[in-house]
């Protein structure tokens, strides 16, 4: 059933704007081309709204943010919402400071996101002001659990509903939920959180998979999901196999998903909609 | 003929001040000593001219540009005019906005670059104004091939006698021209536009060859290309056996520019004269 | 004796906030998760002291220094030092530009870090306002060898004095001193200077080993210098055996930091206490 939203991305392309940090913005770039997308990265306020208008969707990443690109995203981020193009936020950090968590919400009031991915202490600290951002990683204290998912997967639609976004949030157990509905999804590995970018690569490949399928944005969302995943569960396996660490893991990771197909991701997606 | 040109290059290095994106700055850097060259970045402009004194060759990309470092592009590229160093200009994502269509016209009058370097929609765009660029990637009806070579080769003799630089535009097939001569150059392979930066990889290792190879601009930007190509073909042949993606494929392409020789260089190199 | 360190920074961790440069960003995140820590960057100067205050080390690299973030650099410098963390400084490029040379200076000066690490020819910069910079590798002029390695102890524990820093001088021989004691580190191969980011890569990994390790500075150094010595020869071997080249031995040697344990770190170490 998710499989088709990828072969979409594969039959149609799409090219996405990003505005991201200069962390793990090669690794986005290269994970849009593997899965059927293009990328364009630019954040000069000159330019952002041209740049925009001649793409399909918008991914605007806080990682490093700072005074000269803030203006940049907001302004990008209007004019994608004045064409009706899907409009990712990935909130890095959020908790962490006050200038990632203000501009965050911020750019959910007057950009309203389609889709908002993160993990649980970054959802939390946008949601409710709380949540223990231990720099870019969940807090322990925070993560998804079997014990305490109910209640993660009522916060997500809650929120999602107070957002209008389909939230995303990843961690061992993913979420992915509009207002009434969620996706729970149990593909991936630890492995993927010993490298940078894991997050990053979701958002802008999540951005790719719901510009390629505006007709259903919390499927394609969820699509995009389970492909990291199991891209993640099949580079794995080759990491063990060769005896490898963490950054051949990254390159793995990309190659999978460059190597994935629609008909292998319906096999290999682990999902229950709640 | 071409592979002296890389021997020269391992023989004398070639030190290269790289104002460039931050998407694919780590693989101009890596490609930069892979050949043979080195690889300085600094793009402030309290420092970039005194940065660009101390190195024999500038490379100006404008992949992420922004009010910060345009001025910092048109300082660097105005002192390395005048201690006669080679100036390269990979003008990314010429025609999709009007800030990189103007910043790179505006580098061409004010700098006069020794080689400019981009894809054919990008080099439409700056030679008429038109030329249908798709972000960073050249527009499928602006494409190179057999039928409209011969118009091609004529517009790249044309806009080199209009910018006095020698024109490297890539693609399936590649043309290296200055106002009379033209390199066609038929190596390479598709899966190199299936990473972010072989364009920007290609033109941060240019300027190496043509800072070490100052007699002959035209040469040694045409060996730089067959070398890059060749290098693909290469790479692609461990991908194929290993069963990688792209994001391997990435790093089996630097390598291989480690790895290549002026001898192996000479023996692959598939070009014609025109 | 040095391995502990790397069984403390795997046991406790080290979140570390860098400000460093954009071309082996992607590299220094990665390494420091492989090596037990992990990273935030952050170089806005609206919320360096917030982010700085949440981690438990801080990293200043002036690699791609600019007028936004040298302001940054010092306001999360100072932070840090009233909150007592330890503070790595590497002065990318010192000697290469006054601007470079100047920053670092003043970064000494007002924020007295706690490690300094840099090439022969910066630390020269540094404390004479000699040293031929070549960019931003060593002069071949300055390089320490066994010849002048009395010379270039005495001259380590000279500037440790006078900054009150450990001092760490990485090139074919290796020192890390304070005022009274020296490691003369001898583990390391060519290779590692074939790839964009050895020295950044190490100055992070550096501040997480002298995060999780307070009470020994220089022995903590000390093992950081050990260890990715050890892991490049680790990787060489590799390379070696597989035949790759510059960009997969980069990929390698974060790979052997991954794997690397407190055991073999202390079978491999090659240093000698002066």
């Amino acid at each position: 059933m998710l499989g088709k939203h990828l072969d979409a991305l594969r039959a149609n392309g799409a090219l996405i704007h990003n505005i991201t940090n200069y962390v793990t913005v090669n690794d986005c770039a290269n994970i849009l081309i593997a899965c059927g997308g293009a990328p364009i990265m630019a954040d000069d306020k000159d330019e952002v709204e041209e740049i925009t208008s001649i793409c399909g969707g918008l991914n605007i990443n806080i990682g490093t943010l700072n005074e000269r690109t803030i203006p940049a995203m907001l302004l990008a981020g209007k004019k994608a919402g004045e064409l009706g193009h899907p409009i990712l936020l990935d909130p890095v950090g959020a908790g962490a400071s006050s200038l990632r968590t203000e501009t965050a919400k911020r750019i959910i009031r007057e950009v309203r996101p389609t889709v908002i991915r993160g993990n649980i202490s970054e959802i939390k600290a946008l949601a409710t002001g709380q949540g223990g951002a231990k720099g870019v990683d969940a807090d322990v204290a925070d993560r998804v659990t079997d014990e305490n998912l109910d209640a993660a997967i009522a916060f997500a639609k809650s929120f999602a509903a107070s957002t209008g976004a389909v939230v995303v949030i990843t961690g061992a157990i993913d979420i992915a939920a509009d207002e009434s509905r969620a996706f729970v999804i149990r593909n991936g590995c630890p492995l993927m959180s010993q490298i940078t970018g894991s997050g990053c690569m979701l958002s802008a490949m999540t951005a790719a998979y719901i510009t390629a399928n505006p007709e259903n944005t919390l499927e394609a969302a969820a699509a995009s999901v389970c492909a990291m995943g199991l891209c993640g569960e099949k580079a794995l396996a080759i990491t063990k196999k060769l005896g490898e660490g963490n950054s051949s893991y990254r390159s793995r990771l990309i190659d999978q998903v460059y190597l994935l197909t629609g008909a292998t991701l319906d096999e290999g997606a682990k999902y229950e909609l709640r």
